[in-house]
Order: C-alpha cells, then sequence, then structure tokens
C-alpha cells in the first residue's frame, strides 16, 4: 500500500512540475515576454492545460488513488495529500479537455485584448471578450456543479467551501460598518492632511531601499526574485523559485513599498512549505483568502503600522533627506494611512479598499446571473462607485477596465481579497496574543519570530484545513469581521486621537 | 485525407508549443532563475521530457502518419512535415522515456555542478558529471542504433547525415591547411600589432550600439529580445518570440559586439520561417551546422569586414570618441582581426577557431569511444593544446571546463561549429554572385537585401533538405573548406598587403 502511496506521490510532484513550467510561462509572459510573442504562448499554455487534463483523467490515477483510500498506515499528511489530489482530480476530469484547453487559450489572449484597450479606453473591443470569458466560466461552473448559484463553482477554484450567500451577508455587513467609520475618520483627518504628494523619490534608491526591507522580512532571495511589472504579482514556481514583482514611480514612495511588503507576504508563503511535501499538496496554499492574509498582514498589520515604522522611518530618511528630512513620523504615518475614497483598487486605503470588492461581488454576480450584459458594465460601474465609494471616474481606464481579472477570467476572485484583509487582522491579534513582545520586535526590526510563527501555523500545514478551519484552529474561531473592524478603529483613533 | 494531416498539424503544433514551454524554462535557468531554483527546474524539464516522449509513442500518431504518407494531394512542403514528423517520432520512441527523462534532468543538474566547479577549478567534482552523461549518451546511442561507430548516432542528433568518419577527414585536412596558414599570418603580423587592449570601454554606451547594429541587420525586437547571461545564446522559443543574449565586458569591446551579431544570425533563421507552417518541421532549423553558418556569416564575412565597418566605424567612433578617435579604420581593422594562438575557444579569431574544434572532436570521439576516461581529460586536453595551438592552460577553467556542452550533454555538437564556418564562407560567396551590388550594400549599411536572400534561400526551406542538399542547391556544391580557405586568405592577404 505504501507503494500506492509512492505511485501517487510520483503523479503529484509530475503534475506539480507542469504547473510549474506554466507559471514560468505565465511570470515570462507579464515580465519578459516580446510584444509578438503572445499567440506562441497562448498555443503553449492551452497545450499544456490539456496535457495536465489528461493526466488526471488518467485510469491509473483512479486506480491510485483508491488504493490510498483503503491503505492503512498512512500519515495524517499522507492522508491529507490523498484527500486533496482526489478532490483536484474529481474537479479537473468534470471540465472536458477542450472547454479546459479554450478557456486557458483565451484567457491568454484576452489578457492582451485588455493590456491594449486599457489605455486607449477601448471598451467596444474588450467588451466581447468579457462576453466570452463569461461564456466559458458559465459552462464551466456547469460541468463542476453546484449546489446554490453557479457563481459557488467559480467560488471554489479560489476559495474552497466558500459560498455567495455567506459572502453576501459577509460583505454587506462589513459595508454597513466601513461607510459610517469613512465618514468619521474623513471628518478627523480634516482637509489638509500631512502629503508626500509633490515630491520626487529616484527610483535606483527605492530599489535598494526595498530590496533591504524584503530582505529584513526573511525572504529568501536566494530561493526567489523581485523584478518589476505593470501589476505587482507572485509566482511560487516551487518553493525554491518563488518571483514577486513590484512597479516603482518617482512620484509614489509607497506604492513600491506596500507592493513589496504585500509580495514579500506572497513570497513566504510559498517559500513556507515543508520540503519534504514539495510537489503535493501539502506544500500548497489553502486558499486564496488564506493566501491573501499572508500579504495583507504584511503590508497593513506590519507595513503601516507605527511599530514598523519608528525603526524604519529613521532609515528612510537617511535614503531621501531632502524629501522626508522635515516630516516626524506621526505626519508621515498620517501621509501613509491616509483615507480617501479614489478610483483605483490597488491604491485604496484600508478602510475604503473593501468597499472596492463590494463593488466587484455585485457586478460579477450580475454578470454572471445574466442580470448585467457586458455593455452595460461601465454604466453600472460608474453607478456602483458613486453609491459605495461617492466618486466617479470620467474613463474607463480609471474605471472597470482597470483591473487584469476579468480578462483573464478570474471570476470569483475578488472576493478573497476581503476574506484576506479580515483573516490578516484576526492572526495578527492571535499571533500578539501567543508572543507578547511581537510588537516591541517589530519596533526593532526584528521579523524572524513573527515569520517563524506564520510557519507553524499557516504555512507548513499545507492543504491540511480549509480556510474556516485553518482560522478557527489557529485563532479560535472562523473568518469574522470584527478583529478587522476593531483594527481600524483602534489604529485610526490612536492616529487622530479620538474615539471611534 | 486532408483530415489526417489536419491531424498531423495539430499534433506538430501541440508538440511545438511543449518544446517552446521546455525553451522558456530554458532561457529562465541561464538569465533569470535564483540560485536555489535548481532542483525544481530539473524536475519540470524531466516532466516535460516524460510528456513529449508519450505524445510521440501515442498509437494514433503512427497511424496519422501512416494515413498521411499514403494520402494524395499533398503539397511538397506538406510532405515535408510528414517526412519529419516521422523521422523525430521513429526516432523519439526508439530511447525509452525513462531513460528520456533521467537524461533531461541529469544534463540539467550537470550543467549547474559545471557551473559551480568551473570558478573552483573543481575537476575532482566535475568528472562524475561527465562520465554520468557520456555513459547516458553511450545507452542513448545504443537505443538509436548507428552503421559505423555510436558517435555517429549522437552527429545525426545535431547534424542529420553526417558521419564520425567524414568529419574526421574533413577537420584534419582544414587542420593540415590552417597551421602553416597560421604561421605566416603571424610572421605578417609583426610583434607589435594594432590593438584595443587596455582601453575602457562604458558598458551603457556598449548597449546603445549593440542594439543599433541588432535592429540594422533587421532582427525584429518586437519579435525577440537581447539579454545578457554569462554565455551568450540564443533561444528560438516561437518565430515571434527569439530570445538572444550577449556579454559586455567594459575591457572588450568586441566581445559583445561579436556575440550581438552572432546571436543575431541565429535569431534572424530563427524569425525567418514562413509563417504559415510555423509550429512543424517547414518552420525549424535544418542542422545545427546550416544554424551555425548564419550566425558565423554576420559576425564574420559581415561583422569582421573592412566593408561593414567603412561605414559603421566612424559611428563607433564616435560613440567612444576618447578610446577610439586615434585609431584609424585600417588599425581598427588590423586589431579586430588579430590572429594568436589563444586558450578560449569563444574568443577565438577565425583562422585558430576551427583547431579548437579539431581537440573537442579527438577528445569527444576518444571519450565516446572508451580511449579516454573523464580523469584523463585534464591531461589530454593539455597534450592537445599544445599539439593544436602551442599554448597550454595553467588551470582546467582555462582549459577543459571553459565550455558548458559536456556537462549539458552535448556531445556531437562541437563539429557542427566547423561546418557552419565552412558554409558561411560558401554561402556568403553565393550571395555574393547573385547579389553584385551586396558589397555596396554592406558599405553603406544597408542589410535587407542580404537579410531578404538568406530567408529565401535558406530560413524558408524549413527542414526540407538536410545540410548537404541545401548547400548544393544554393551553392551548387556540398559543404566544403575551398571557399572558406580563400576567404581567409584574400581577408588576410588584403589586410597586411601580402599573398597567402
Amino acid at each position: 500500500m505504501q507503494n500506492a502511496y509512492a505511485s501517487l506521490v510520483e503523479f503529484s510532484r509530475d503534475l506539480y512540475a507542469l504547473r510549474s513550467a506554466v507559471g514560468v510561462l505565465s511570470w515570462d509572459q507579464e515580465t519578459m515576454m516580446p510584444a509578438k510573442g503572445g499567440d506562441g504562448r497562448a498555443r503553449a499554455m492551452a497545450s499544456l492545460s490539456r496535457v495536465m487534463h489528461q493526466r488526471f483523467s488518467d485510469p491509473r490515477l483512479l486506480e491510485t488513488l483508491e488504493a490510498c483510500a483503503s491503505a492503512e498506515g498512512l500519515s495524517p499528511e499522507e492522508r491529507v495529500v490523498v484527500r486533496e489530489l482526489r478532490r483536484d482530480r474529481d474537479k479537473a476530469i468534470k471540465v472536458p479537455e477542450a472547454l479546459a484547453a479554450e478557456i486557458a487559450e483565451t484567457v491568454s489572449l484576452s489578457q492582451r485584448a485588455w493590456a491594449d484597450a486599457r489605455p486607449k479606453n477601448d471598451t467596444a473591443s474588450f467588451n466581447p471578450w468579457v462576453a466570452k470569458v463569461i461564456e466559458l466560466r458559465r459552462r464551466e461552473a456547469e460541468c463542476l456543479g453546484y449546489s446554490e448559484t453557479p457563481y459557488d463553482a467559480l467560488l471554489e477554484n479560489y476559495e474552497p467551501g466558500a459560498r455567495t450567500s455567506y459572502l453576501r451577508k459577509l460583505l454587506n455587513d462589513l459595508k454597513a460598518e466601513l461607510v459610517p467609520l469613512l465618514g468619521k475618520l474623513m471628518d478627523a483627518q480634516g482637509k489638509t492632511p500631512p502629503t508626500l504628494d509633490g515630491k520626487i523619490f529616484p527610483v535606483a534608491e527605492q530599489r535598494g531601499f526595498n530590496m533591504k526591507i524584503l530582505s529584513a522580512m526573511g525572504f529568501d532571495l536566494e530561493a526567489g526574485r523581485l523584478d518589476e511589472s505593470a501589476h505587482p504579482f507572485t509566482e511560487g514556481l516551487h518553493p525554491e523559485d518563488v518571483r514577486l514583482t513590484t512597479r516603482y514611480s518617482e512620484k509614489d514612495l509607497m506604492s513600491a513599498l506596500f507592493s513589496t511588503l504585500h509580495e514579500g507576504g506572497h513570497g513566504i508563503y510559498e517559500q513556507g512549505f515543508q520540503p519534504r511535501f514539495f510537489g503535493t499538496p501539502m506544500a500548497e496554499a489553502v486558499s486564496l483568502g488564506v493566501h491573501e492574509s499572508q500579504s495583507r498582514l504584511w503590508e497593513n498589520q506590519v507595513g503601516r503600522s507605527r511599530d514598523f515604522w519608528s525603526c524604519q522611518y529613521p532609515d528612510l530618511q537617511k535614503v531621501f533627506p531632502a524629501q522626508l528630512g522635515g516630516m516626524d513620523l506621526g505626519g508621515f504615518l498620517k501621509a501613509i494611512n491616509r483615507v480617501q475614497p479614489s478610483l483605483i483598487r490597488v491604491e485604496a486605503d484600508e478602510v475604503t479598499y473593501n468597499l472596492h470588492i463590494v463593488l466587484r461581488f455585485e457586478l460579477e454576480t450580475a454578470l454572471f446571473g445574466g442580470d448585467l450584459e457586458p455593455a452595460g458594465l461601465e454604466t453600472a460601474w460608474n453607478e456602483g462607485m458613486r453609491r459605495n465609494l461617492g466618486v466617479v471616474p470620467d474613463q474607463p481606464s480609471q474605471g472597470y477596465l482597470q483591473d487584469v481579472h476579468w480578462s483573464c477570467g478570474l471570476l470569483g476572485y475578488f472576493p478573497t481579497y476581503t476574506l484576506g484583509n479580515l483573516r490578516a487582522a484576526q492572526l495578527f491579534d492571535a499571533a500578539n496574543l501567543a508572543m507578547p513582545a511581537l510588537k516591541t520586535d517589530i519596533r526593532f526590526g526584528r521579523f524572524g519570530a513573527l515569520k517563524q510563527w506564520l510557519n507553524v501555523q499557516v504555512h507548513q500545514s499545507g492543504r491540511r484545513y480549509d480556510g474556516d478551519a485553518l482560522m478557527e484552529k489557529v485563532t479560535g474561531a472562523k473568518t469574522t469581521a470584527a478583529p478587522f473592524l476593531a483594527y481600524l478603529k483602534g489604529k485610526y483613533g490612536d492616529l487622530y486621537g479620538v474615539t471611534l
């Protein structure tokens, strides 16, 4: 029976290697590929998708899985490997190979169409791609099956176990709390809060500081790299080859820094699995909503905190003496934590960010449910922005064309951002409970204990627990908004000396 | 029957896409992969090798090939596609999947062992890898079969149709001519020929000039890119995504320039196939010996000629006025064409280069034939250098550890460099016959007609002809050393005003 398990691991490692090849192709497409390379690349993606599909369909895999299921003497972790591969296989074979390949090829092409359309505000050329992607995803959802609504089948791709009805309630409740909080904070900030706007921060110096922070967090630069791309992302090819990107603008010091902290958090997760399980589901992330909790924790709970900057800010001032010499720590913290309803999700502050997600969720469920056509997206978007945030874009590149997700077929993905925000706050509370010296550590630039705690509590479990089960095990409760709201109130209350 | 052909093309495009994925992984390994990424990458390479092998073994492929072989109404080009895929398939299935995967994984690891060993002159850790690679290649040769000697089976991988006995005679005859020519040239040059040594050429300016030359040659930078790596190479992922690398040294202006011209020549071949055949053998290179004729023609016949520099040198002087202002065109040409027996193959001049290849060929046939053990390589290398070139390295990094090939398993590859040198001269003669204005064009920096001629005469044939058949079709004769020797004598005779 140990033989069956060994064959299964062999299968898993092979599949993982193929996924890792897809990862290289995808990273390369975003960072290195020349303009005309798109057609060939889309073809390669489709071929690899077919290959992986064929592996899952191999009847020998089913035999092996069944032999493993009845095997005795497997460890709990080995049982997780069997269970999760069975889940992946059952899911994969529900979608016909031709459909899976068509999706892979279409999203590779569609992403390019989006990249062409966005700077030109060319909605006419983009909308048919959205329609095509939705149609393909709808066909996929029908193949996958669902209990309440087809959108559930898509959520399952990114956050196993999450349901549309559950997220609708969570997001609506959160919105109900955030809107009044936003009003209070706008008042507390006053009309002219401190700002970094208008200053120029040369990119070469930014690069040096970013690399220093990434290294200090504990990201292993011999098992990964940091590059630049239009949209920052993390591609974990293998726990020993994790690719991060950031983007620099000399007008915006914090954009690259927060991206680096954010992607660094993702990267530490990808590097944090147990070596003996490399290439199996025990060395894979639980879900996107847990992944995002890792990036957000480093970006926000750590990277926007007074503790963090009380040590790092003097160093940053040394790198940019002319630009920051005249601004004290309190002013800097207000500047980098400024709350302001704005058009672009990825640049949003911690309070308004989730209101962007609410809009994406509303639009996706409407598009997917047939209540909204792609041609109506622009209008629906602008109305939603007015309703949720009180600001309206004057062009689609600042509006519904801003994110790559829909062109990539990533429908059902956005809600995991909010799950990540909530879980980050919840996990950070648990970390502080477990390690009373944590804030002091951070105040002195020491991140080793935090990284180690996350490694043990979150990363090393691989896919052993689903998102809520993991939260319950580590924090004693399922995902909930209370710690996040308390965190915001505590932090901003402290910043402005008010009670929220 | 047209249906069978359509299925075959579908198979071919899929296989091509997988090869292109391997190409990205391989390019990334040399240019981007972090230090610890090697194990995961080797695994991915082995998995993809298995996948490709399985495709070739699919009984449906054989059925399709047989249906195509008896099909009527196929064009000559379509018959080439059928013939070459049959050849690839018959060859692939002779090697068991496990052996193919073991080779893929071993050469990926072995290459890293070489990269570690070379700077440390660590022959003890490298020799076992050579032994392992040779053992695997010997097993492969036995699977593939051969008529005269197992080394023939390896040659077939790089230069279909070439035989050990044929190459031995060609190389020995060439050596017999080159050795006395080298002596005469050393005399003609005198003791203190002009030199660029000792001057510093900032890399940023070199980059600009290199990009200008690459663009002028006609390499399409929207369908490719130029990066930097320890060892320059070309990776044609797809005719619309061709990756070149070069390497810069501020002490050596010509190293990057000749690499760029060389890899640019390879790149123009890879970009030059007919779009309607993309993804089939009609859009693949004939052989490495023909590939090398393209790189050498641009590097040497064009890039080391008086015609080329009479237009480019004034521009180069403008980029480096302090360094080159005092050197006239004649002096510059003597400096960049200096003949000098030296230790490193890739830095060798046009006369001594082939003497390095003779040594590699002698050692490989001895290793492969069992007349030489890896442990004896260093001694055999040093003796061969003394015999062929009259110089001896004082450390292995300057000796038998200098090239990546053996660690990569590229046995039988070196002779194609000399085939390339000979064919480049032969093709350039044919081009001048066909286009009497060619030298004038080059003198004015116009390369369009040459590129077009190469596209039509060489690139667009894909794998329609083998190396010698192509040479016969384009130049009227099989590969021969006479044009190359005449080219050297003419060029150096002109440079030094002597008769050779």
